[in-house]
């Protein structure tokens, strides 16, 4: 029976001292009904705001999805459905040193992960300049019209995001569509282009990859463009600067959303 | 026209000083003959032994395979088809982080890379060891009973390789069959394990995860485990410790085969 830690992370001091007192038993109550065994229901980090870490057991046969639907109040997070957004000509290593990061963290912790993309064919890393470009093709598991709710999207870099084709618009839009109701939006590298475009990064400080500045910084005349920085957080958003920067930004995501010591176990393990 | 550098790496000093002086013309021409123009025939880098490096254009139309058939003389490597072996369960970066780096290595110098796997069927990294874990699957675009004739091959690590499947013998199947042609093969974090399992790691200097040391190197007794190192290189064999290793071995390999600069290069784009 695979045992998670399901972690219940306040947004604030004020969300944890405002916190309903009934929300140990909620939380116990909601992932028996959906099929779980609480073993530890509430374990308190000294952090602050304080993250709570409820242990739970579930037979495989409970999908993880169901325990990701467990409704929690207002301020608090148990962010576990996520997603990473795919176009063509994205960038390998932007992809997939978050993903490997976040593959890990699901061996421990009911997370989810969605491949999205405009179609269901698979996505290929081949670089869109180069005729003769080695590249990978990934297979996604949701279009972007069935995409499911969403915690966290992940939206790489890549030479593809420069493009203006259906699927890079797509892909825009699909941002501008799910950001009001994303907890946390993390960007690789250039896939900050893709957030500027659709606008949910004006008024925000962000960062991107050094080497392109000039160019994504024009796509986003009311960013407050942060140019040194490997990764940069305001509020819910996340942005980084170049391809392998993206693993750093996960970690410093993980940490803060599941606590430093799952951070620094996967860190250590992918070394 | 897309144009590439190919280079030419010698052996040794030996190999360079018995070349034969005909080689440039014999290279140029038969470029020529795959449809690809010449623009620079020959410079050499002050490297010991020396590398020569061709600059040719090639239109689109020109499959970058044909470049790769140019037939070399002995001792003479130009090392263009590259070939990954995947299974169930390999770990994501310990693939994508040297595909990552062998991508932008693409876009300038005339490389091939085919994806093995026991079938066509998309190969997931989802670990066998986790019911419920997240993964992603990538396309093989050959499976090992049609693996076209490889200069190098790449054998990931990951949680499926311990396994004693199937789809595992049949990957330890191929690492015994291609590694006689091989130029250099190359493995990521436990990845040596089923190179130690096929047995072409006897003999040599090789390291692996030290996360899984004893279990590693219990299936390799005739190898000369090195328990502290990054990456060991011994001879043609290329082996890393864990998983983000991965990255640091493709560039020591690019850097020996393809020059610094070209490392240099890549690494930078993709810090």
């Amino acid at each position: 029976m695979p045992e998670y830690t399901a972690t219940i992370r306040f947004y604030s001091l004020e969300a944890y001292q405002q916190h309903d007192p009934g929300l140990e038993q909620l939380l116990k109550k909601a992932f028996s009904q959906k099929g779980a065994t609480v073993c530890t229901p509430w374990m308190s980090t000294r952090s602050l705001p304080p993250m709570h870490n409820i242990r739970i057991s579930a037979m495989d046969s409970v999908p993880i999805e169901e325990l990701g639907q467990v409704k929690v109040p207002e301020g608090v997070a148990l962010p576990i459905r996520i997603g990473i957004l795919l176009y063509p000509g994205f960038q390998a290593l932007d992809a997939f040193g978050p993903l490997d990061a976040l593959n890990v963290l699901s061996w421990t912790h009911p997370v989810t992960l969605s491949i999205l993309a405009a179609s269901l064919d698979p996505v290929s890393t081949k670089s869109p300049r180069h005729a003769h470009a080695a590249g990978q093709s990934i297979v996604p598991t949701h279009t972007f019209a069935s995409a499911p709710p969403l915690d966290v999207l992940l939206v790489p870099g890549g030479l593809g995001s420069r493009g203006s084709g259906s699927e890079v618009a797509a892909a825009i839009q699909l941002i501008r569509d799910v950001y009001p109701s994303l907890k946390h939006l993390i960007t690789v590298c250039t896939g900050s282009s893709l957030a500027a475009r659709a606008g949910v990064l004006d008024g925000k400080r962000a960062t991107t990859n050094k080497m392109a500045w000039s160019e994504i910084t024009a796509l986003g005349p009311r960013v407050d463009w942060v140019a040194k920085a490997r990764w940069v957080r305001d509020g819910n958003v996340w942005t980084s600067s170049r391809v392998s920067a993206g693993i750093d930004v996960a970690f410093a995501w993980i940490e803060d959303v599941f606590g430093e010591e799952v951070a620094q176990r996967i860190a250590v393990g992918m070394e």
